[in-house]
């Protein structure tokens, strides 16, 4: 079942451009993830946050990457991930045209 | 800038078919909100969770719309509603085939 990962944890930059000259390796190697379909990177330099919001193929493959993403995070040392996985309801993601492909 | 909101609350069901057969007039309307881009409607029946990962075309619609739709969600009885709100890094999104259209 389709499964939506979401990411946050305090952040204190780079953002915005700086942000994606550092991490475009990074970038480039998640969407290779088993069972990732899609992963939208979010930022807020207002309160000093960052993390993504994951669609996944299904909910092992979301819980593996959450182990390996906040092994990584926290060896970078980051602290206060917070995260959460739900199932997609597709119907009414459908009428809201929630991006499932 | 795109602006993603995403929120989740305690919530006790209908989850799957049953929420999709309950909630459809809602999502026909949500759609309709200004700004709005599209909305992943996500539940947990394991946590007695759900909520929703939405687009929006700019902060300003998105502050507006969670204005709304907390007081929405109060006056239905959810208590311990958890939003939050992010600017979208475009560039690594794209990257990772993040659908920001």
């Amino acid at each position: 079942m389709l499964t939506v990962l979401q990411i946050d944890f305090p952040f204190n930059g780079p953002f915005a451009e700086k942000m994606h000259e550092a991490m475009q390796g990074l970038a480039e190697s998640i969407i290779q993830e088993p069972g990732l379909i899609w992963k939208i990177w979010t930022e807020n330099a207002d309160t000093q946050e960052a993390g993504g919001v994951y669609l996944f193929t299904d909910a092992t493959a979301a819980q593996h990457y959450l182990d390996m993403h906040s092994a990584r995070l926290t060896d970078s040392g980051v602290i206060g991930i917070r995260a959460k996985l739900f199932s997609v309801n597709g119907p009414l993601s459908q009428i809201c045209k929630g991006p499932l492909a």
